[in-house]
């Protein structure tokens, strides 16, 4: 993923260190309005231009210094919120993987990236299959190579290091799945509900340990064409 | 899932009969306007009340007859799309299960539905995490619904006889989740295009095999606290 991915990250590492120009702090303040816009129950696509420049304390005209259209402005978004996860796995990783309870950590460390980025996994959640096809395209082209990412780390298992490209494909899109599902609950469930909180985890918990259960029983050279 | 489903289960039985009053027919001029207007890369609550009684050929006060608001046109159109599914199922069970290759005959049953009734699902996997809260619960709530009636059929199944309740939902959210995903990829390929569509099939029968050969080592009594 690179271009407006990589300039998006290299633009939030300058904001982070204080670095920022000024069309790039206007910028931020039109994704933040957005996404404290989608917080009322709106999907980006229902966002006016005028709604959002309103919002960002900006006058609509100066919108079109920074970007063309609205889904320009998305996929800046759709960037900055994998930015975030990319971050938690590039940390993850540098501790190495946990050796016992994989699984649990795994879920635990998702569900507190999905509190500290709530809104823009809210945007995510919403525009997967919203409005704009663009986005939408955008958002799967990240969750594969997020898939991917996943891939890689799991043909250092023992059993899955033998495994052909196509079956480790197919039991990441699995946990990716199982994972975007959990984000969604997440995201859905009432705020500060610790008991709900718990349920959702627990059966997450309980799905990807049934879904590793099938691991040494899948004969990926046989069936694999 | 009785009250709003059932009455609209019954509407549509009385269309397909000929024996629908005006005051329907102009619910349903309504509904398949909405559906028409979301074809257009458009999220359901990015819709107007305008553009729809526009589409539909109506004056926009007489929406207000039929609906106080877009958000029930929205109820009305899940309790629809899911009516079109249940009718399968209960097609596909009247016929009994099928005892050899039930994994492909389910997915081509899935992608057979797909296609018959595209705008329905481009709707719910747009309004499944769209921006109307009530609908997103309403689809939710169709969903678990599908999941339970999926259960009742596995708990037939050797082996799955024997598992309680809580595991029995786990596979089937795992299958259910599969089996949304499928119809999101169906309905997102470019289409006439066989070949993308044979490798979202293959890939969704390699999926659904793999978590069927979990199911032998699952422990649930034990598992399950």
């Amino acid at each position: 993923m690179p271009s407006v991915t990589e300039s998006i990250t290299e633009k939030l590492e300058q904001v982070a260190a204080g670095r920022e120009t000024r069309g790039q702090r206007t910028r931020i303040a039109l994704q933040e309005a957005a996404l404290r816009l989608l917080g009322h129950d709106k999907s980006f696509s229902s966002l006016s231009l005028r709604e959002v420049t309103r919002e960002a304390g900006i006058v609509p005209t100066a919108f079109y210094r920074h970007y063309q259209t609205m889904e320009e402005l998305g996929q800046d978004l759709v960037a900055d919120s994998f930015l975030a996860l990319r971050r938690m796995i590039r940390s993850v990783r540098s501790e190495g993987l946990p050796v016992d309870n994989i699984i649990g950590r795994t879920v635990e460390v998702l569900v507190s990236q999905v509190h500290a980025n709530r809104l823009h996994f809210q945007f995510i959640a919403r525009e997967r299959y919203g409005g704009y096809s663009s986005l939408r395209l955008s958002i799967q082209q990240e969750i594969r190579a997020f898939g991917a990412d996943l891939a890689t780390d799991l043909a250092r298992f023992p059993m899955l290091d033998r495994w052909d490209a196509e079956s480790l494909e197919m039991l990441t899109t699995l946990m990716v799945n199982a994972m975007v599902s959990i984000a969604e609950q997440i995201l859905d469930a009432p705020l500060n509900d610790a008991k709900v909180e718990k349920d959702i985890i627990r059966r997450a918990e309980r799905q990807l340990l049934f879904i590793s259960l099938a691991v040494p029983a899948w004969r990926p050279a046989k069936l694999a064409k």
